[in-house]
C-alpha cells in the first residue's frame, strides 16, 4: 500500500517462526530472548529456526520486517476513505490509548530492539525501513484528505514527521518512564492538532 | 525553576567527576562505558570515583541528574520574557535542527541510557524525574504565554506532553536511524503548530 517496495511473501513454516518469536518475546522480554525458548514455544528443535535464520539478529530482524507487514496489511483492511477518522485509526493502532498488557509488554520489547540501532547496523537499516513505511502510511493518508478537500493544503511529509515523531516520543516516554498520564496528554494534544491544524471547516 | 524539588547542590569534586563522565560517554558511548575510563578522564584512581559512588549505575543516574540540573541552569538563563521565543529556545535546546557531532553523541548516549529504563527500576524512576522536569520547564513557558496573552488559553500540560513526546521521538528516531531530514521535518511542523495554536493574532 504505501511503500513501493515489492510485499514480502512469507512461507508458512517462517510464519510459524516469526508467531513463536512473537510469544516467547511477550514472555521472556527482549534481554532474555533465546532461540531455544523460541524452539520451545514453535514446539520444534532448534536445528527447524537454524535452517531459516542464521543467528538470532537475523531472525530478530526478519520479526521486525514480519510486524511491519502484518500492521500495514491491518491497516489496509480497516482503513477505508474518511481521511480523518483514517489518520486516528492508525493513530491508535500505533499508539494505543489505554494500551493492555499484551500492548504494553509490545512496545517495551520494540524499545529493547530499537536500543540495538544505535550500534548494530543492520537493526539500523531495518529501523530505519520501519520508520519510512510508517511515515509513508500516514502520509498516504494525508495526501488522500488534502485530494477529497477534507484537510487543508498541508505539507504531507511533515505532518506525517511529526505525527510519527510524537506518536514514537510518546510510547518511548510510556515505556522508559512511570508517567501514566504523559502519553495519553499527548495523543490528546495530537488530535486537537490535527483537527484544528489538517480539518477543513466547510 | 520549573521543579519544586529543591536545587541539588554537587560540590567541587563530584562535578569534577561528572564532567569526567561526560567526556568519556562522549569518547567511549555507553555500551563501553568503565569507572577506569572515567577515572582515566578525571587523571584519578578508580577509587577517588568509588568514594563518591558505589557503582557505575549509581554514577550514571547521578550524571543523568547532573545534566538536567545543567540543562535548568542554562534554560533559567537563556529564556526571558518572550514566550514564543523561550520555548523555540527550549526546543532547539532538546532537539538541535542541524546538531553538532557532539551533540549528535550525546543523543546516542541518553538513548543508550534510556534503554536501561525498560527494565531497571532505577533509570525508571530517574527517567521519570527527568521527562517531569523537562515537560515543567515547557508547561511553565506555556503558562507564562498564557497568562501575557501571547499564547490563547490552551492547556499547558497537554501541549507540554505533546511537545516533549514529538521532541523524544525526533531525537530517538535521529539516533536509532539513518532518515536524515525526519528530525527536521518533524520540528518545522511542530513549530507551524506553536505558531498555529498557540499564538494569538492581535
Amino acid at each position: 500500500m504505501a511503500s513501493d517496495s515489492p510485499k514480502q511473501h512469507w512461507s508458512t513454516a517462517e510464519e510459524e517462526i516469526m508467531e513463536a518469536t512473537y510469544r516467547a518475546l511477550l514472555k521472556h522480554g527482549y534481554a532474555d530472548l533465546s532461540i531455544s525458548r523460541i524452539a520451545d514455544e514453535l514446539d520444534k528443535s532448534k536445528a527447524a529456526i537454524y535452517y531459516h535464520y542464521d543467528t538470532k539478529d537475523d531472525l530478530l530482524v526478519a520479526f521486525l520486517e514480519f510486524a511491519v507487514d502484518r500492521f500495514e496489511e491491518t491497516i489496509e483492511t480497516e482503513t477505508g476513505d474518511e481521511p480523518p477518522e483514517d489518520l486516528e485509526h492508525v493513530i491508535e493502532k500505533l499508539l494505543p490509548l489505554q494500551p493492555d498488557e499484551e500492548q504494553r509488554q509490545l512496545q517495551a520489547v520494540l524499545v529493547g530492539l530499537r536500543s540495538q540501532a544505535v550500534t548494530n547496523e543492520v537493526f539500523r537499516e531495518q529501523f530505519t525501513q520501519i520508520d519510512e513505511r510508517l511515515a509513508a502510511t500516514v502520509r498516504s493518508i494525508v495526501e488522500r484528505g488534502i485530494d477529497d478537500d477534507t484537510f487543508r493544503d498541508v505539507d504531507p511529509s511533515r505532518v506525517a514527521e511529526h505525527i510519527l515523531a510524537t506518536v514514537n516520543g510518546a510510547m518511548y516516554g510510556r515505556v522508559t518512564t512511570d508517567r501514566k498520564s504523559a502519553a495519553a496528554a499527548a495523543r490528546v494534544s495530537l488530535a486537537s492538532y490535527i483537527d484544528s491544524e489538517l480539518r477543513c471547516r466547510s
